[in-house]
């Protein structure tokens, strides 16, 4: 693996990532999104893309009938993967290829697959004319941006034939179809939702069962027919390219395709352009009112991307930094924020997500749009029921209703709320939420009850205390924060050691918030006081949870995952696949269930068992059998997912924990080895465009696969990546009406610098490692400062802070 | 299209169909199935498989999850749909290709496809090597049993690799992995069947979730993982196939495929062989029990395969005709009583075929198995509700539930009961079946009740009488035999001209039975009496329908199809779409509706708006846009399915009934265009292997996709072309005790051979058109009857019928 196999530049203030060979990782991808799609778009055409009316639909499909079903982790790329393709015909030698690489597979003299933040572009060199496609989105509309702009670099003119081939795949066993409509000036799929029973013809009636693919020229010839397109020769080589024209076919209950020839002659250094929009629409109406929208004058296209560029940079976030490492820098400032506001402005597009993740998403926007937190975490708690317990999703829509994952019983959700309440409370300082008047879950049987944020938390946390058995560990229904950990406490019985030891933290994180945030307000005597008992029973619940998990589950060198329903502890020395797992050692750090002498036996094990180059995986050995009394975890692949792979999630909690344990070192390598590397490359597969939710693991068992990428950019991990940049690294925590600054440079880092937006102030920090110092030195605007904080922070102030630490530190 | 495409052959005194082109027909398929499987195979090597435990599953799957679903129509071939290659390499010149065609499709010396009845065969020559590659099933096992037999022509040695490829594909989100293992000596994937709730990894205990690919050699080398094998050089010319050998290369949560590498080296004229089984399997153990039991020895092969072949042969029929017509012998002596037999024997591989479907494939084992059709008879019985009605699928499991369509309201069941019970007792004469005892549905609320088969249909009829509404027209729901039809009648107002013909004829038919095989029987006057009293009202029930229907929807030239919620008549001549259906006309014939001259009219209309050179179609013409008084059936495609193509099962009603009319000309012509035929090859794609459920039709509209064979064996038509030949071409029907004589030859036969089984006896039917007669004469074992009619009989015996008809008949 070539040093170069990627770049990271930034062009026009816009951060982007470059990979030059389509060889050399074949499955790399980015992602573009907006409030109504996404799409994952593959460096070699391969393109997956969805839109929501409301529920995830498709308009360029795979050639069967796929399931419905969430985007699988490293999806596998198969000759006729939807894609977006450019043939392109010399008209003077006859030659052929394919940018921007499928499905010819021909050599390029040059390649480049440029991610941006708000386009993707490749740019190919072949017979000496540069070949630049552009994909954007709109802001708001279901549509991809498509432009193809060619330079002859010859010193003679050059007739070429660029066939865009879009595919639109089996629509529907109902009826499909496709047709050149000639006022459109464009092609135009048609097809029906397949559904057999009466009441889904209304449901579906506002469907958008059409595709379209219309340029702003007209073609010269156009085929809409996959099977009469591809004959003989294939995908990779098209019978209808070998003609002079394509055929002007239709699909006629046949597989449609999107396929249009335009011939461009150019001139020694002449550019030309060709504009193309593909999506779907209800009725020609619509694509009439787009095609106008969009492709009427050039300027158009221009203006809708810089529209949809404006939307991506409302997530650059509020940081800013300047270390000595340049890569991390890049996904910091840029990548990071973007997928961070991905998250938490669009919910992932599902209409129910799991709740877990509606919380911790919403916990990334503090540092993006804090308002957004306020209302989310506004809307969890008003499905929130009375007995204190949280859904397994969240419904964002009158008709969504909880599927898949989310109709299984879950006992985590709660945890979150008080966690994702302090970072929100930590950034903003908006104390004002406590008193938010919010109504409980409505229930056909009783009166509609409302209350204050601070009284759901309360009833939160009392129904973690009450999900606990006899020993009081929290049972764990058919999972907690792992999914598929669904056979440990089916039978009502099972336990979780990380789920005590969550809620421990989560109530130790409550106690803080009603701390900072609330004794402070203007109680009366009697509220402070009662305020302070239940801060006091929930600092000894808390404890107590700890007890008793280090009581029934600490092995001797670690804890263990939690207690079967049939009593077995697993996740200790006795077991020889799953014999620890991660999650239990990260939060009781969190928590502080473990000493420091239990900290480092731990960590021993974690780096004995659990470390592997591509950063520390979820549980070791990973399972290669069922086990019945833990569930469906032990059925995944070994080393896949939640068994056993780096499972970011959980390798970024161990990373927020060893933050708050100042093991600077250990936590930045956690940080670091999230990104796609360079020298990874090979292995991962991945653009550090985003961190997956995995790469695999199983590094023992499987070491060829281990590091792999599963190519999936959802993931809780961003949030609290971000949180750990700036919290720990960076130091820039806010408390109460304060900026505490305690950098947690890794030792290799001789300076950092850092730009931070904090409640309306502007940070500047700058911190430098000094041999001439044996204590950390802060100054703010000059004066040196004791507490190391920044008190009562003032809006629309600069604070220029330096930060000088010890070498040793 | 040349004129010897395929042909038409016995060998072994086997039936035999073969193509010569991989080309011509590129679609052409032909299938193969036992109890628990069925594979649909198609002459370049693609197959679609599947088998039952008890739902239909997989074990050679899609490049990506599919959807759950029933098969296809026209089912789009892709690069990487599931099939069973064998690329071939020339050791010597490095040359290679793929038999049978795919996925390289290189030129051929010679190709041959041939469908057996209980193998599929190719035969390739290139390089002077004959390659014959036979694919067949056991009788009872889910495996595919695999040969490739090599004969070297040449007269020097050769040396060839052959490396069978065959798809295992994208098997689960899970769980996926596939390896060589060293014990079997073959290759195992295995997966986990995804899942997500605590129930269904019970309900999934039992399912065979590994496929396997085990020969009867040692490879020399073998590859397990599709991505790597295929490499940059894709299926159609893989990368790992450019070294010696392959790289022995696992999947490892990554999409498996079956590889192997058999060195053959082949001296002057010598023939090799090599067998492979492929299929899924629950455990290891599993595969080493089928391998012991077929791989062991060369002679077990042969002996499976004998045991299938017997199995296919059960099906064979009681009838066998030699006509002018060699290409209808073939089918109606071969192919058509297999096509019964697989419909009759394993109920299309559903666990709740459509009762509709369950009763009339049941009818066409009359003349395979008898027994078989008394049996289905009394299950669906036992399935009736107390109020006649029938539900909308059988249940033939325990665990079987009402599936996909069955969970729509359709009104037509009871329709076939009488149906099908008076073609099994005029085959049979087994009139003890009217006193069977069969309980009705059990319902939690009442006593169980049980009841006579007589009884039974009497309240079947009596539901027909009473789900009809004010003018008396029956209630059409959510659909008729017409499944689509779903929105006429769905607010429980509409009707269905058809079903009110089709109920007058099934009440017809239930009194001819009462006449023939009940009151015959040894009644008390009383029951006599009571008999005769309900025939008589059964009778006065049916004139009332066929007035009614005449009354309300005859316009004049044709029957309409039915009258909307909103009482509007439609399938008339106001309609610019669907204005004729032919069902009302079929089966007002059948009814007696239709007085001569209404005959006359309609089929007039029939010819000038429904018939074209594939066949007549269902209704025209096609619609093309929705009409929600109409329903589901508007929005499929037009020409498609059951809008409009030449939907077999309804064409073969009106052959039916044209037969019913003494219209012998055109009733043989529905039964010969619904053959596939050399001079129709280019637009129907399909070998006369069966009768698919439809041909396009929308001839005026879509005249290019007329004819196309939607290539789907599964269909309510065999049962119905059966019977047609045996009661109307040959005429030989039985009634009471005796064997009626009426064969109705088409004008252009002057002769007609039969041999039938009836009852135990043997018919031997000689049929010879003379000038020399002006009426019929039947001559039976030498004596004229003037009845026609073989009377009393009798099992054992022989009868020589020799039947001279006047020629102009």
């Amino acid at each position: 693996m070539a040093m170069n196999t990627f770049t990271n530049t930034i062009k026009n203030d816009l951060a982007r990532t470059e990979l030059f060979s389509p060889l050399t990782m074949s499955s790399a991808t980015t992602f573009l999104w907006n409030s109504k799609m996404v799409a994952q778009i593959n460096c070699r055409g391969y393109m997956t893309s969805q839109f929501m009316q409301p529920e995830p639909s498709k308009y360029s499909y795979a050639p069967n009938l796929e399931a419905k079903t969430f985007i699988q982790p490293e999806q596998p790329y198969y000759a006729d993967h939807p894609g977006r393709f450019f043939y392109i015909k010399n008209e003077e030698t006859g030659e052929m290829f394919s940018a921007p690489y499928e499905p010819m597979r021909v050599e390029l003299d040059s390649f480049c697959f440029s991610a941006g933040t708000s386009d993707v572009k490749w740019i190919i060199n072949k017979w000496g004319i540069e070949f630049t496609i552009t994909l954007s989105l709109t802001k708001d509309l279901v549509v991809e941006l498509w432009s193809v702009e060619v330079v002859n670099g010859n010193s003679k003119a050059l007739s070429v034939s660029i066939y865009p081939c879009f595919s639109i795949g089996y629509m529907s066993w109902m009826s499909q179809s496709a047709d050149f409509n000639a006022e459109l000036s464009g092609i135009v799929a048609t097809s029906v939702t397949p559904y057999q029973k009466v009441e889904d013809y209304f449901k579906n009636q506002e469907l958008k069962d059409l595709t379209y693919m219309v340029a702003d020229q007209v073609p010269d010839s156009w085929c809409c027919n996959l099977l009469t397109f591809r004959g003989e020769g294939g995908m990779h080589n098209p019978s209808m390219l070998q003609e002079t024209r394509l055929e002007n076919k239709p699909a006629c209950y046949e597989t449609p395709v999107g396929v249009q020839q335009f011939k461009q002659h150019l001139l020694p250094n002449e550019k030309q352009n060709l504009n193309i929009i593909f999506g779907p629409a209800k009725n020609v109406e619509e694509i009439k009112t787009l095609k106008a929208k969009l492709l009427a004058k050039p300027e158009q296209f221009k203006d809708v991307r810089q529209d949809y560029s404006d939307y991506i940079n409302k997530g650059k976030g509020t940081l800013s930094i300047t270390s000595p490492d340049a890569d991390f820098d890049h996904y910091v400032n840029h990548w990071l924020p973007r997928q961070v506001f991905y998250h938490g402005d669009v919910n992932r597009l599902s209409t129910d997500p799991q709740t877990r993740n509606f919380l911790q998403d919403a916990m990334g926007m503090i540092y993006i749009a804090p308002a957004v937190t306020r209302e989310r975490l506004l809307l969890a708690l008003s499905q929130q029921k009375r007995s204190g317990a949280m859904p397994d999703g969240i419904l964002l829509t009158d008709e969504a209703e909880l599927k898949y994952i989310n109709q299984v019983p879950h006992t985590d959700h709660c945890v979150w709320l008080s966690i994702c309440l302090q970072a929100y409370l930590d950034e903003t300082g908006d104390s004002s939420i406590l008193s938010e008047q919010v109504a409980f879950e409505a229930t056909p049987d009783a009166e509609p009850e409302t209350a204050s944020v601070k009284v759901h938390l309360d009833r939160a946390m009392q129904w973690l205390l009450s999900a606990t058995d006899a020993r009081g560990l929290s049972y764990i229904e058919q999972g907690d924060w792992c999914d598929p950990m669904n056979m440990v406490g089916y039978k009502g019985k099972g336990v979780s050691a990380w789920l005590s030891l969550a809620s421990s933290y989560a109530i130790s994180c409550w106690n803080q918030v009603c701390e900072t945030y609330y004794l402070s307000s203007e109680l009366t005597n009697a509220e402070l006081s009662e305020s302070k008992k239940t801060i006091a029973e929930f600092a000894s619940a808390a404890d107590t949870l700890n007890l008793q998990v280090n009581k029934h589950c600490w092995n001797g060198d670690w804890f263990a995952r939690g207690i079967t329903d049939d009593g077995n502890v697993f996740g200790t020395k006795t077991d020889v696949e799953g014999r620890i797992f991660l999650n239990p050692q990260s939060w009781a750090m969190l928590s502080n269930a473990a000493s420091d002498s239990q900290y480092k036996l731990m960590n021993n094990q974690i780096f004995s068992q659990l470390a592997t180059p591509y950063g520390v995986t979820m549980l070791a050995p990973s399972f290669t059998q069922m086990r019945e009394d833990i569930g469906r975890v032990t059925q995944k692949s070994a080393g896949v997912s939640e068994n056993g792979s780096v499972y970011n999630h959980a390798a970024m909690f161990y990373g927020f924990a060893l933050y708050t344990k100042g093991q600077n070192d250990l936590a930045f390598d956690v940080l670091k080895r999230m990104l796609p590397s360079q020298q990874n490359a090979d292995a991962q597969g991945q653009l550090p465009v985003f961190v997956p939710n995995y790469y695999r693991g199983a590094y023992y068992q499987h070491p060829h696969h281990a590091g792999r990428s599963s190519h999936l950019f959802n993931t809780g991990t961003v949030a609290w990546y971000f949180r750990s940049v700036v919290e720990g690294l960076c130091g820039l925590k806010g408390c109460g009406n304060d900026l505490l600054i305690q950098p947690q440079l890794p030792s290799h880092w001789p300076t950092l610098k850092v730009q931070r937006e904090f409640r309306g102030a502007s940070i500047e920090l700058n911190v430098i490692k000094s041999d001439k110092i044996k204590d950390t030195v802060v100054t703010i605007n000059g004066e040196v400062s004791a507490q190391h904080k920044i008190c009562d922070v003032q809006a629309g102030q600069t604070y220029k802070v330096e930060v000088l630490l010890p070498l040793e530190k």
